[in-house]
């Protein structure tokens, strides 16, 4: 779950964008002393992610409002069920109402795309893993939501993981002298991953100590050969090209983790609402 | 085109976000003095949308660095065209290299579904509108990629346009009371829009005076006939269970605005590949 | 009423540039644990406004500061009438009650001059409205000083409302133009108001399908003849040397609307003094 | 003149607060290729301040915007005088007008009526000081004015003097106290000022070593007295009830300072306007 | 003790800086709803300074967590106390454990160092006085620990005190020139010091109507004179090449003040862990 | 080298906290249009680091102020070196002069005390590494010093690195499940290391599979023994009672890493001057 500043942060931006000026409609049309209570309905099946987040939303102008979280994340909800109710003066539940419920549906998609992936391929080792294609401003609330889901996060930020690329590669002068750099420089608390396109260089990045080597867009065949070669000398990192129905295959190789930008930049929001009692 | 400081402000969040401490890889692999180009290109075929954006985001850590433009937004892309070229130093490029693909997958991703469902109701008045299902954080700039699209945007934000929904009307005792409370007191400079889910909400929208009229998750047959009652007296609006397949029969019942939250919430990124020249 | 994170971000500012390192006479005259009491007291027959914020600038630093208030925004204060109490630790109370007074003495120095305004037409239908000549960084309360003086809000930023001034007309090749590019690429949600300065312009304006026309410095007579012409098509909106004196006979010409600069740019504080307890 | 972010972090602001989610009329009516000159006009006479900073604030949303600044700040403007020329892409030019005029006109306004007042009293050395009674956000710009308009600034915040007044005086348990805590514990560097209200009081601040004291609503009477007490002892600052026309008669007392709030809290704006060229 | 607002400024600092993107191993290793207490604890020998801040620390991540202070800042604390002990949520106490140490082992450090010289010469009036030689960011902070320690502030920030220094001088063109510049418009709440080298520029500076003369590296002799000279006209500050065997050398010059930046800039911090109970 | 825009966020702290409302002093001496030249001095002996970032602090006020640097880095500086040169308007020169010494004096006092104590150990493998014992807002510039001066980065902050500390094992249940929840959940781009203060915990970290273990206030024989015992299955680090004169025994033992905090949290200033150019 993120830390409480950085959902401070975000709600902060999202109130500031929403809002604007005010919230003119509900400022004239709703007496500022007048109550009420509603509730958050899921409209259709999913894995549910972010809802103490969509609670900090409803409760931010107002800190009367009172919220009860009737699901948790990680659960399935299935259309109809109340995953959280809201009572309180009713100014401020109607301003929040649609910030909560975009974080919501956007977090529960993640999640609820990221579970049926994992199951996909719950039969093999390999594990399902996101990267840095995140919406920005977002990157800890949907890696938080891919791990709801039952995925793996890989380094949350560039200072998370050594991670040297082809574009390093050149710009070094070869794996062996990337890594030998990185080595006797970064903070020796990250592990220091290679990506590579064939073979050859992943030998070449064994035979450099790699810790985990990135087969990018490598064949079914060659990533069979590669967990031969690699086996207990670095961990394995399928990527590129991955795709649900490739997923079972992918993982048959016997590669370690499977890491697919679809998780976080190609979402289907889950559908919720929100209902005032009347 | 959001403006220089959303720009600005967007950048300075994704930057922090995702270097953090720092780019360590890029640190400490890349010589500080080695300079380079690349290339944005198009993996596959889209409305392009957010060129520019990406472009700031490629000289944002270092003013040396420097774009060429080759494309336009709202210009199809095709796979394999190289939408944008960048030279100067390598640790900045690669360092922003994400964040301009992030970016721009995302608001071309908007651009080109957009395009798409415009493209279907090309034959009828009816314009496609955008909603406020947006990824916070991200508002005027996932509207103006529906805008790229051939969108037209619904209120930016809470205080660009008076929106009475159903919860306002309870909490103001009746459309008629809303729709006065709000004329008497919001900026005159604003438009009154009503909700209604029947032609009998209609009837009482109308005469209360309402410049737009939502007709939410009505028939084909309510909003034919609420086309025939609000001819003349109020612009009309579809809204809820806006697919794809439906879109043209409900441009056809001659409402003037069709609305359609999926346009933001649940977007395909559009692929591209940032590739250094060797 | 401004919401509460923008009262927040004022006050948040207003501290910081009032006490800077530190209110070092408080910190070294008054010791720590010393507690009282005090109210705030008027000085001067006026309108209250801005009660609920002076009395946040006064628990601002410490929040078991308590305050009562005993006057509503909206209410006459008479010379010595007590507006608030307040009571706690003597060195948060001594460090804020300038800002509360700066604050209050400024909105209720605005209501205090439109409500004289206001009720020089009341017997028109016409309305006073105030513009976007306010004091940086105090948009939003303003307005609302405005609003509880009895006037009306013209858009409150740039983004609530189409307003096509001369410089636009020229730039975009004639009022027909100009308003027919707004129409088809703006948010629907905004009414287009145009701004002429002759009859003949109102003409085009109205041909145009204006929702406002703002008739800039016109005479009397022009004025009267512009509300014959516009009747039923558009409302009509007088500007630009607006007086106390010239108010009664420009309501009467029949405009919808009158605004002025001067509620907000011109204002006389109105007096208020804290006194602490005994 | 304010330091170069105190002016960056005031445009920021009043940028944010007028454009919002984007000056709709402009972008929508202008083409963005458009490029034009215009210029800032006195409408009446005054003396100029602020030039410099609306001159930033045209430039602000795009640095192709070329600015002339043809008067400086303290000199004289009379009805007509052009005092800036401006030229560039129109629609950068047309955003940030609005905000140049609000700055500009508010600061001249402040440094007018300062003139006039200093006028008043050229024959005497007394001098005429502010106070903190400014408007939040716009401390250093509105003494900044006071100074281009010929008075003296007394403290900028709390941190830049100590000043004893009434309350911490009863706090600190009598004005020796009160001094006495302060020389032993607060910066070295500031001046102690005591605030008293009669004769005994003065004598008192006097015998606990005063730099300064301030005459709070003193009659003229007792100021003359005070003067002739407190000569070559400390500095004597005549505070409270003083208006321009008293102005004349306080100075002929021989106190050194007259400190008033009106000149920053009860402000005329100058009128200014924004043409452009046709 | 610095204000609210500087407290909670530093800390949303320290927090983003130290947690990032999560304290991933607190995170996933201690269960959300563990409890348990801990206690601070001294390892040296000193004066505490900034116990209030390390709890506010502790405090900082979740509200639940609860502090208790067994010493107060200016205490002398000895190997083994216990200055405070803190019960509730395991996990935000473990991720704010290290700010807290952080800030109170500098603080302690400051001031434990300023008691030792401060003691040196307490026999004599001169007093002690830091300098702005300070850490970027934590200026009052530091300062306030130099107080703790029974020393005294120099000038908090720039526009606490005028302060003319040798290139000051020059720039004006003679002590004089510049003393007369800054009497007739800077805030005459603050007293003018001006820095000397020889007891030439001593008679210059008096002559000009200094308030305090700073004595830059002067010798023992000098100072010796150069009190004779300022007697009763004047406050005299020795700086330059002050080290604690001067210290007592230098105070019986009869100086008024001895400022030294090693105060804050060379600091030694005092030893403090945290462990949690068993 | 701190990345561009954390450098400029430090500048921009620095200068609200040292200037405040303003530079008084300079700006009411020096006059506007004054230009100069100046350098920055080395006083003493020791290893330069921050150069970089002075010389950003010196044209931060004005984009024409130039800057030279005629040392880099890493380089030796003997008393008298002029490291960097200065030129243009004095004003903006004179209030950024103690900015830029701050830095670079911490900074370098950094690097000098590092780049001795690496010397101290250079014939034996063991690298000297810091920790996370920084001035609070200075993180990534005090390890940014450490490096200049030849140390090890350890973790740059709580989300680049595991480390599993006495508390969470104890709240996890045991080294072994701490380390199995860890690898089950974080990123797995990063160490996890385990800190452990007796043989027997080694070997319990060493069969959970930690990647590094910090011994954490073993004995020398202790260390000695568990280097036998860690060969080849994990990198030690040593830690606890680090000192300058036992650093050269710690390093005998064998171990990989010998981090300390004093690197950070204990810094004598390097000391410099600024100069202008009479």
């Amino acid at each position: 779950m993120p830390t409480i500043y950085q959902v401070d942060d975000l709600l902060k931006r999202a109130f500031r964008e929403d809002i604007g000026s005010g919230d003119l409609t509900t400022i004239y049309c709703v007496p500022a002393d007048k109550a009420g209570s509603g509730r958050l309905v899921a409209r259709e099946e999913g894995v549910l992610a972010g809802i103490a987040i969509a609670a900090k939303a409803l409760v931010y102008l107002d800190r009367s409002v009172q919220c009860k979280l009737l699901f948790k994340d990680g659960q399935k909800v299935s259309r109809g069920d109340i995953v959280l109710t809201v009572e309180g003066p009713l100014q401020p539940i109607l301003s929040s109402e649609r910030i909560a419920l975009n974080l919501l549906q956007r977090l529960s998609g993640i999640a609820t795309q990221t579970a049926l992936w994992v199951k996909e391929i719950k039969d093999y080792p390999a594990k399902l893993a996101d990267t840095r294609k995140t919406t920005p401003g977002l990157r800890v609330f949907e890696k938080y939501a891919v791990q709801v889901g039952g995925g793996r996060n890989h380094r949350l930020a560039l200072d998370g993981g050594i991670m040297i690329k082809d574009n390093h590669i050149v710009a070094a002068g070869g794996i062996g002298e990337a890594v030998l750099q990185v080595r006797s420089r970064a903070p020796f608390t990250l592990k220091v991953e290679v990506e590579v396109t064939n073979l050859a260089e992943l030998e070449e990045a064994l035979a450099a100590g790699a810790d985990i080597v990135m087969l990018d867009n490598m064949s079914l065949e060659e990533m069979r050969r590669a967990v031969v070669i690699g086996a207990g000398r670095a961990q394995l990192e399928a990527s590129g090209n991955v795709t649900q129905s490739r997923l079972r295959e992918i993982a048959a190789t016997g590669v370690d983790y499977i890491s697919c930008g679809a998780l976080t930049h190609t979402v289907k929001a889950l559908d919720f609402s929100f209902l005032l009692d009347k």
